[in-house]
């Protein structure tokens, strides 16, 4: 970029946003990365308060074809919220502006709004927000929205997209819009296109009466297939868990290494958690899944407490830091495959991790086929790209199967090449068309799900 | 049309088509109308009996730039299947495969397939499929996602295009498309775009276990506005009935009229069923709504059988032939308020139609705030005009109280203009640039949705 152009960038926007544009070179290298990739530094960093800030910005964005790489928490795991090149990040933390409305059971959230935050303030009116994922404490509604996040819940619950009512968002002409799910859906087009057609700037968002009974189980079972096929057999003859987790022998061992909390050794794990308005229902429809469970060889912990609960969810929340632990690195893969091909799926990546020597552990919400392969290794003794490459068949296998490249992770700047495997050139020219009709400039967050 | 142009379309047609390519003018008359609207006679119909025959008729309609209209049934009540000017109608009723499979718990199913057969196909299994338009005995699955249906059953489990988890779609230069509900939600976006923007034919659908019990009531009260109220109420304390139904005193006047079952004259009717997987539980939630029933003065009678409870929904079923004697026609409005505003709605609706001078009824589905106002009249005493000017009065109620132009009929013709005053310019304008990236030629169901 020729010096004077960015420097009336740089000028433009201290004028506008004073000490909340981040011009620095050490304040700006912090929003290189999210939870998984590292791009390039931004040209400068923007915190806006308010929507006609966005505007502004993508105005500016605009004039100076300069493109706009939209942030929350930076918790993301596909690479949806880093910069490529020279780049605005636009980051929404401040724009966290929350109000629930009891009466009719809704929120209205600005994108920098913490999800845990939203059923933080619902729950004095007997409400929650069910979206749930595991960074839930830090990620942002925005984030969620632009990957669609999902979470441990939404095997019963859904994912964001299911509780979004309205969108407020900024098109790439700087133009706000407002619109709810109705003809033609373009809030159902913005969530989970991760800032490539627009900027959310709010959301009207559904919430839920807190269910009043939880009761949770753990199995543990010889290994993975029994345990996928005892899940599949419980959903079918109607069970509807809250919560349905699992973990591999390697993940439950890596877990116990870390907690030493008393979880068998060597077993793959099922937690499960039912919920409900009536405590007889609650428990039956746990006794179901504990049924299904022995039939495939399983033995059953039920918690006995509200504490004894709590306990197993604090074991499937320390996967994550206790990984990290076993290797310096990790690529935390996301598929999603019918649950009928949960053993065959989970098998396959196994012998893979094999053949490729690298460390591979398993886990994820088997409830609605939605794994976590996590490939762990040290970048001083193994080569990335083997990695990359394990993780492209792992991706593979998934939609051999039938099954999706994301199942609640987004496609980010990880999976865009994926997205040629996935999908067919016919369907990608329409999405390509879609882009170039809402983003003619290509200015919104380029480079990013599209291939 | 220059003839030789049509009859080189009509020649084609045959050819590819033989005697499923109606071009005698009494056979194309039938599929001039909807249940609402009538429009110009088609050209031809063609009915096709397989993806690559629709691919086929795409091409064909690009060569000679005719547009065309997808149709199922024809019980849409927005004038969204209505040919205008020179067209040809796509009638999708031989489309109608249905594979319904238990162990995934979902349906594949083309768009001719009728909307009451796949719960009836999936019963066998113990699964439902919930969307339950009044016309499901008749209606499609193709028209159902072409408005994105509803019916009193989405309060509690929601509308068509909450349980697609793919489509199949023909696009405007006839490629064929296969995809899930992943980055970008192209399912989302045609699904109640009317074929606007695609021609669906096929969808995945999730399936529901039936639920073991249902419970009912008849609540009836002096007046719409204490019903409104005793529904919020109950909604706020918990209570998510599987149907919550209304009728003002002069639509159920009309039902008891027609059934002569005994309905209380000149009262609000509220009709209410709650469902679930304990007696216990759908006993209690239902005690709740006649709580709140009672305390805003509401007589309840509670269904002491399946037979009693059945009777209930007959009456409900009964409303469009009870009203149909009324006068000859009427006009089916469909908006959905906030229920905090349902008494204020109602109570202006009313006043509307006294000042018109002009028949109105109002029924729905009152859990999520949708109603119908109907506009009963008689073309040869009263002024069509007036009708549709009162229409559209109801419309900006609607608005003016932070509701929607279409709760479940969808936009079609009749509504078309009305969303000039819906949608802001800017979401207009981005509307019609995702209309022209998909259909640049404008042959996809010309008229309908856009201003």
């Amino acid at each position: 970029m020729a010096l004077s152009r960015a420097q009336g960038i740089l000028d433009e926007l201290k004028a506008l946003f004073g000490p909340r544009a981040l011009l620095s070179r050490p304040e700006r290298e912090v929003y290189r990365y999210d939870a998984i990739r590292e791009g390039a530094t931004p040209l400068a960093v923007v915190l806006p308060e308010s929507t006609a800030e966005v505007q502004a910005l993508v105005r500016l964005s605009r004039r100076y074809r300069v493109p706009l790489v939209p942030r929350g928490a930076g918790s993301g795991l596909s690479g949806g919220a880093v910069p490529l090149g020279e780049a605005l990040v636009v980051a929404f933390t401040r724009m966290a502006r929350l109000e629930v409305d009891s009466h009719t059971q809704t929120a209205w959230a600005e994108p920098g709004v913490t999800t845990a935050r939203i059923s933080e303030e619902a729950r004095p009116f007997g409400l929650f927000y069910p979206p749930d994922p595991a960074s839930y404490r830090t990620s942002t509604l925005g984030g969620n929205l632009g990957e669609n996040a999902g979470g441990p819940l939404c095997f019963k619950y859904g994912v964001t997209g299911d509780y979004v009512l309205e969108l407020e968002w900024v098109d790439a002409s700087g133009e706000v819009h407002r619109q709810g799910r109705a003809t033609y859906d373009f809030p159902g087009l913005l969530i989970g296109s991760e800032g490539t057609l627009g900027l959310i700037t709010g959301a009207r968002l559904r919430l839920l009466p807190l269910p009043r009974y939880r009761a949770a189980l753990l199995a543990h079972f010889p290994g993975v297939e029994p345990l996928a096929e005892a899940v599949s057999e419980a959903v079918a003859l109607g069970a509807v868990p809250a919560r349905m987790e699992f973990m591999d022998p390697a993940c439950a061992n890596a877990v116990e290494d870390y907690l030493r909390m008393g979880l068998p050794r060597d077993r793959a794990l099922l937690l499960v958690e039912t919920d409900g308005e009536e405590a007889d229902l609650v428990d039956e429809e746990l006794s179901l899944v504990e049924e299904s469970a022995r039939r495939h060889g399983a033995e059953v912990v039920r918690a006995k407490s509200e504490a004894e609960a709590e306990a197993l969810w604090r074991a499937r929340r320390a996967v994550s830091p206790a990984l990290g632990r076993i290797r310096p690195k990790r690529v935390n893969e996301d598929i999603a495959v019918p649950r009928s091909a949960l053993p065959q799926v989970v098998r396959e990546i196994r012998a893979l991790g094999e053949a490729f020597g690298l460390f591979v552990v398993q886990f994820g919400h088997i409830g609605d086929g939605n794994l976590h392969p996590n490939i762990l290794f040290d970048p001083r003794r193994e080569s990335e790209e083997k990695v990359w490459e394990l993780a492209h068949e792992i991706a593979r296998v998934a939609l051999r199967h039938g099954g999706v490249l994301s199942g609640e992770h987004g496609i980010g700047l990880m999976k865009r090449d994926f997205m040629l495997e996935a999908v067919d050139p016919e369907t990608l020219g329409a999405l390509h068309r879609v882009k170039e009709a809402l983003d003619p400039l290509g200015l919104l967050n380029p480079g990013k799900v599209l291939p």
